[in-house]
């Protein structure tokens, strides 16, 4: 049946950008992937892995039978030669090995390991415990938070992608930091993670029978994404941030809850609080300021970080929630809001 | 950053079809308005809704925040004028009585409630325990289980969009019967639902209290499904069909999970049964027969139905397995495929 | 079969003390009489509710179906005479009317909800939203957590059972409160709550559908706990107490895990803060401070309150984690705790 | 306090059955530990495993801190001199090369494992893919499930426990074959279980991410529990039995759910089927004949086996479905159950 009208006139398309993930046997790479296979602008073209050469990706990401043909190659960089875009999904710590011949064969490359946040060399062998390979390139990496960061973005051949919790503690403090209206120090961060935080397990403490019904708090104190959050919030508030980080594995499979409790330096309204996180989200077309609380489910699947303020007058505290899904835009949605960005496509595509 | 070799030429785009929604605020009408948000050649144009009139659909669809900007409007008919499609996600039972006023006013009209399934009113009364206002119409309304009838849809003002349970069961004993391999009597269907199967609830029975860590089976030999399910397998089986058939609800949100013990008629084996199937399904872009067992979780959030089918000669049973998304494949999902056809776009569109 | 050596002596054993619920049909009705059921020295005579009268408990409890034939009976209070202790599990806010007739009637009374756990009726009135019956007895009610309190229980002729957040919090605060290793004010408590600490529920936002995969933070800062945990904590204190106060609900049914940051006040090593509670705490059977995280698993269906402390001197704050049973420590077994100890009968008896 | 009338006379009780268990690393090992605990006439008083011997019980089952004091012992027999009754919960196919030693050194022993369960060693390789070390001990160990074979036990020095599968589909199947309401071929059986089931895990494919929001069918025709189901029918029903039998993983940590499809013979009310079912199991005081379907969270944590009949006349199937919590009516509260009975304390003390 045609339709009267609506005959779509023949064009010339452009041929879809090629683009490879390297590490994609994981939760992110599978949801890279799958993001990215709606697309006719895009193409994943190359899908690299440290095993399962040869294997069908959809023999691991069963979900995607029927939606990708690509095989998994084994993770040799000249595979991506002709490749525009380069996702490196590897666990943390495994990136910056590969990256300089990486970065010589491939234009543009966005890391969503955490090998390239932290400033310095010393911050990444406290909290990462081990020495870092390049420390001369740290500090010079950008820090892909589109809505902090977008400008130094463009034309940039190599991006860090922000870490989940980062992301949702980040976006929740930085309009109060920047503004003054919470003090740097004395900040309290209670997060929640769905356990798929964790990557592909086979960690007993991670099996169904363990975590149903149960939640775990961990790494209190060590976790790696303190260095991060607090001195990417330094840059914000131009001042020393620091942060008390307690993680916690919660019984859903994906999304990351932050509720923040940070000391008001003064008085502010809830309805103040809320108009200046509208003003410093305007336009974001991924950031909603809720006027109720945010909920996981409202989030999960998609690309929003949705925030909510409020202020405790009797306890003299701000409290801030923040609510995304840690595959998306907690990693893969917003790599791929950053490849828009380094693209030159409306940074939106794909995502909503 | 401009792309070079990428820019999109101009080109003159159809103006999108516009579609409406009756019943947009259950969750089958939540997920035909997320389904088709990003859709450039359609846009949903009206959602009503019972109640709530005035009110934005995120206020209800609260994940559609930034999404949508549509209000719910009254369940006035006449709003619908000008509409090319409408979708019509009201309860069972609801449907029929603004069928004929709905036909003369849009010109293509997807039921994806119950009312128009069973080809007579006898049934309809005994299963859905109402009388039917127009029973002259049951028997006349295609059936849109695109595998089965794709043929009786071109064309068509009004389309019986198939039940969950029927979708699942049907897709999955459909072949083996076609082909004579199995009985067409003692036919037992054990099926899981996904809670979010009794919609919007506010039942004591479906709290998070009650049906965590808990399975119920109900409406054993009752369920409205049972007469579906049978009477469009005896199109296909061309006799008799007896299903024994019980629902259960599980702790999963969404899904359905169907599996079938089926009397073999003789001697067949596993791969011969699977070749039935592949054959059967040969080119349908959204069954994937399966060489593993199905999973819920592979078909979630997506428009395909998984299928795995072994022959157990020790008990001389066929066993078949299905899984779909109940809210996708299930119901908006396949309501849109069911679009795709009746407005002559390629099918998988929106769906892949 | 007979086993040589082990043959029970007759003996004259004790009747079993009667008891009363008032309040049988909700979660924390149940659960004291599933906890009762085993116990040879305290039987249930009478199980009082609003509604039901006359159906077999076990027809709301049907997990309790073989396990107690009691049938409810209408909530007057005339029944009641004779039982030597009346739980009441009513909703907050319904026991104060009834308490002067009860306490006539009833020697010993635990109540399990809020009504007399505030020091005065201005509290009660803005966190209750209502006025109280009878203020004049607000401050002179023993508050039933035993570890911290048990001395005043001894002889009461009525106790007010702690709220399942208070119990959790104040555990975890007290002792740091009390030996001054933290500031009393700039204190935050993040909660996380099962679904069943909201009762039985046909609230759409707790449905199955809504919560499964989902966080929802609630009443930030106007919690009707927030008073109690501050004003208990205020008496281990000796000095004004100030906490901000976010209240979580995750998809669990059971459980409060609690994560406080709280100010230190000096330097105080992790072995230190442990040394301290382990010292607070030492002899309490039901308190348990772990080396090593907490988990809501390990505490539940169990009296216990887990506690974990550890020092952040990166931050300068107390992180402390309490872990209970929301319908046992945080209800029912701290009722039944409570029960022992008024009728001194070993405090443990039928709870480990 | 004293509580007048109510003083406990003193009385000469007898030692607690110093009992041990093999295997107490496991779900099944812990939940005997549990459930023993309470008790003042048994005590476990050695816990043997293959590894983490010195450590104390409580570093593996965590939530029994406080509870038990014991520490893991190696799996040396010798150890176990002494003990009155000894539970092997080590995975199937472990026991029976333990089993001679075992024997002599401990008057009862109840295995938790599938080694004793089969008639012959043919069934054994078969379906436990190994060659059985004493085969000529195959038929002749009585099985465990008392609503059965309970005149069997008396005076056994071993009992096989039954499995999870089996106890459930067993009892439920039982009466209407025994009185040959149904046909003993073409019967369906497709069953549901918690993933505690199998065992503690670090299977990916078990893990949180992987299972929730998930269902998954196994092992179709050929799970170990399908000639248990068999044989042990073909005892009840005098005739050969045949079953198709599919066993399935949902997201629940406890539990099986058992739904059976089994052809009629002739005409057989629902009344008159569970009148049949109420007769068959008359004063057994774990068989609840349920009116309304049964649930799963009315059996978890309980020893209680709940089933439910009815007739399906349209399609000439006996539906029944029966419910039972994995780790206690299908392992370990079984177990003590058969220890009761063997040791001829009453059948149900410490498990009601």
């Amino acid at each position: 049946m045609s339709l009267p009208g609506h005959t779509l006139a023949p064009v010339s398309v452009p041929d879809p950008v090629p683009v490879g993930v390297v590490g994609a046997s994981g939760y992110a790479g599978g949801e890279l992937l799958r993001l990215l296979s709606s697309r006719p602008d895009v193409t994943v073209t190359r899908a690299l892995a440290r095993s399962r050469a040869g294997e069908p990706v959809a023999s691991v990401h069963r979900g995607l039978a029927g939606v990708t043909a690509l095989a998994f190659e084994p993770l040799e960089l000249g595979r991506l030669d002709g490749v525009r875009v380069a996702f490196v999904a590897l666990p943390s710590g495994e990136s910056m090995a590969i990256m300089p011949e990486l970065r010589e064969r491939v234009p543009t490359v966005i890391d969503l390991g955490g090998d390239f946040r932290l400033p310095n060399g010393d911050l990444f062998r406290t909290f990462y415990k081990k020495e870092h390979s390049t420390p001369s390139l740290l500090g010079h990496v950008p820090y892909g938070l589109p809505e902090l960061f977008r400008q130094s973005l463009h034309g940039a051949s190599l991006v860090s992608n922000p870490g989940c919790y980062p992301t949702a503690a980040i976006l929740a403090l930085a309009p109060a930091l920047r503004a003054g209206i919470i003090s740097p120090t004395g900040i309290a961060v209670t997060a929640l993670s769905g356990v798929s935080g964790a990557g592909r397990s086979s960690d007993e403490a991670l099996s169904f029978s363990e975590m149903n019904e149960n939640v775990r708090a961990y790494r209190i104190g060590t976790h790696q994404h303190v260095p991060e959050i607090e001195t990417v919030l330094e840059r914000v508030a131009m001042t020393r941030v620091s942060v008390s980080f307690v993680p916690h594995i919660i019984p859903v499979t994906r999304g990351i809850y932050c509720t923040v409790h940070a000391p008001l330096t003064g008085n502010v309204s809830t309805d103040d609080a809320r108009d200046l996180y509208r003003s410093a989200y305007r336009g974001e077309p991924f950031v909603r300021i809720r006027e109720s609380v945010p909920e996981l489910a409202h989030v999960s699947h998609t690309n929003f970080c949705d925030i909510f303020v409020a202020s405790d007058p009797r306890s003299g505290q701000l409290i801030v929630i923040s609510a995304i899904d840690n595959l998306v835009k907690g990693a893969a949605g917003q790599a791929i809001q950053n490849m828009n960005i380094l693209l030159g496509i409306p940074e939106v595509t794909g995502l909503l």
